[in-house]
């Protein structure tokens, strides 16, 4: 048998890790050049795939490609981009098959979340339904955790070591200085949907700070809040409240859309951050400060979670291996072996039981008032936040993170329209 | 002679390295304990002095002390809190006497900034004015950078490393996502006066970022900005964006109070980073996301810089062998002896020269068009980002941070009322 190429592609938000299964994936390959040529990255995910746009990691140095391991975001860019159904979009995926067969592809390496799952699941069938031989393969990465059957997702145990770290240092900041100045100190975390980012703030109250913490699996309720974090500011002096980018009003209202809107009339669209210290500070009159975490929290490669950063590398390692194998339409999965100590291994998961399937933050993770977590929740969070995995610095002081060179494979075929 | 007691407190706004000073004061008085029997810390600054509030350090262990190194904010609990002249406010100073005399109190290390400097040149004239011996040093210390004399601040090496660092992490991100969404990231960074902190946000353009910075220094010119940000994108595909929080209109109003009303019309504080990031989406239609890292900066002893928690605890250290050499009325300094290879020393300054004096970022430190710094803002910048210190983490993966006992010294005075 001929060697084939393979193909790898980022897709959706990228995190502090997603380069690490990069790593993973690509030297993988190489250990397996007799079967696997080379590995053809898609440049901005699966666009790159339908437009041609293929990076060639042959002439990425081994130890540019090894420096992916330390560093953050998507180093052959993402994209948001979702293929519709085979029997809806025919074009694209005779597109796709013109491109594999053009560079003799044969192994289709997805990495993200839900949605590319979903194109991670179609494309695997394109053998199947258009008679076409190549195997998808999904390396799981977001941090949101909502993916089914593995017990988390990497890019998620690094974003909720900064955010538990950085929560917990803004607190001690708050505590100094509430006797005469601040007494509430807000911080906004991502996590449309599911709490889990938020939980992770959550943990510092195992550490003697007053924190409420509002998730998006619970209807904001503003009077019962406010005289949540009055109790901890007259008990402890001052409050920390972590808020969820998806906290919102019964009605379903986000709190971040709170109508604001300039001297012009025209809408604002900010954070919950501000609209929560707003809130305490016109109801309980305390001075307060906020922060808004956003792109600083996934792209954290300084503070990474060891375990995220290992689990991201062997989960794109055991999706080539899974692929040698044989598999098609699967993705890789954490196994949690035992909580203490922290123990895992690797499993396999069939992408039909993936896709579109959004794993929420178990309710009895959350404390019975709604504003705290469970100790089986705290079970869960701790081994996902052990040991640090730093990135080398250079003499500036600044971290070595690489940039690819990303030369691009020659064209073979005629341009195509997304 | 008998041994006298030293007065330690922190002032103004806490930092991630003002408790390697405490550390330098506190181990230095115990190596000279012939001469300085105890420390004295005043719970939450100068209020601690005048409600005899104090904290009785010689109840600390020597590990929970050396701990203090490696812990964010201030452990004693610090203030805003400026006396008046000695001729507006007698009574407060003849309050401090009494609480020295009656603790046999010799030496008072004050530690902070600006204000703190003034208050702590107050007090370092009760030996002349009142006839009461004490000597008074100030230990440097502001996030701001905006003391004379020293070449700059413990505390603002840290916030410089990490704006640096975590601005070039979340420009990698945007660049990851530039192609299909996110085109614009918009940081938020703390000084309300001078650009000292978003100029280390700068220093990523060294590391291939398109970035336009914002300076307090530079009037905000909307149609310049958003023409600079739009070749930007033209040119990289993405922009990042840094705006410091005092960045502000010709008529001196800062971006960040820009009128926003919420549905009730009430006034909203926001921050500068939505109000810019709005205004790019308004004008040029481009997706963003924007962080205001607030607290998160400060507080990142996480991510300190070695030369800044070095220079934290020479200046404790220093301070106490300058008051044990007789000095009264002075700040030790830092003083640069050579940036390439980065050397520094201690230096002394006259508190007379130091209070009420604000060091404003020399303005040949900004680029030609406002937007950028120059290398010999460079050069004066990494030096004092250089080195990490990283905190020990415990075996849940958070940081060992120290909370000491804090046990007060019984009082020996009638209450008093500030």
């Amino acid at each position: 048998m001929t060697a084939k190429n393979a193909f790898y592609a980022q897709s959706g938000g990228v995190t502090a890790v997603i380069n690490a299964s990069a790593c993973g994936v690509i030297e993988t390959c190489r250990k397996h050049s007799d079967k696997i040529a080379n590995v053809y990255a898609g440049r901005n995910g699966i666009i790159g795939a339908l437009t041609e746009d293929l990076i060639d990691t042959n002439q990425e140095s081994a130890e540019d490609i090894a420096a992916l391991k330390n560093t953050p975001s998507g180093a052959f860019g993402s994209c948001r981009y979702k293929l519709k159904s085979l029997e809806d979009n025919k074009r694209e995926y005779e597109r796709l098959i013109e491109v594999f067969k053009a560079h003799n592809i044969g192994y289709f390496f997805y990495n993200g979340g839900g949605d590319s799952a979903d194109t991670c699941f179609k494309v695997s069938q394109l053998s199947e339904k258009m008679g076409f031989p190549v195997q998808a393969i999904h390396v799981p990465k977001t941090v949101d955790n909502d993916l089914p059957i593995t017990d988390n997702c990497p890019g998620f145990g690094s974003v909720a070591k900064y955010i538990a770290v950085s929560t917990l240092e803004a607190s001690y900041d708050v505590r100094s200085m509430a006797k005469t100045s601040t007494k509430i100190f807000v911080i906004e975390v991502m996590g449309r949907h599911a709490g889990w980012i938020a939980a992770a703030g959550a943990l510092v109250e195992d550490y003697g700070i007053p924190v409420v913490t509002l998730f998006p699996e619970v209807e904001f309720d503003q009077k019962k809040f406010l005289a949540a974090v009055d109790a901890k500011v007259k008990e402890h002096g001052y409050c920390t409240v972590v808020v969820s980018e998806g906290c919102h009003w019964p009605d379903g209202k986000f709190l971040a859309e709170q109508g604001t809107r300039d001297d012009f009339g025209h809408a604002q669209l900010g954070g919950a951050a501000p609209v929560v210290a707003n809130m305490i500070k016109e109801a309980l009159g305390y001075k307060f400060h906020w922060a808004v975490a956003d792109y600083l929290q996934r792209a954290a490669r300084h503070l990474a979670s060891k375990s995220d950063v290992e689990q991201a590398y062997a989960l794109g390692e055991a999706a080539v291996n899974m692929a040698l194998e044989g598999h098609n339409s699967i993705m890789p999965t954490v196994v949690r072996e035992s909580s203490s100590p922290y123990k895992w291994s690797i499993g396999m998961a069939p992408l039909s039981e993936v896709a579109n399937v959004e794993k929420m933050m178990p309710m009895d993770y959350i404390s019975d008032d709604g504003y705290g977590i469970t100790d089986a929740c705290k079970e869960y969070l701790y081994p996902l936040i052990q040991g640090e995995a730093y990135p080398e610095y250079d003499e500036n002081g600044m971290p070595r993170y690489v940039t690819l060179k990303g030369i691009a494979v020659p064209r073979k075929l005629a341009d195509f329209e997304i």
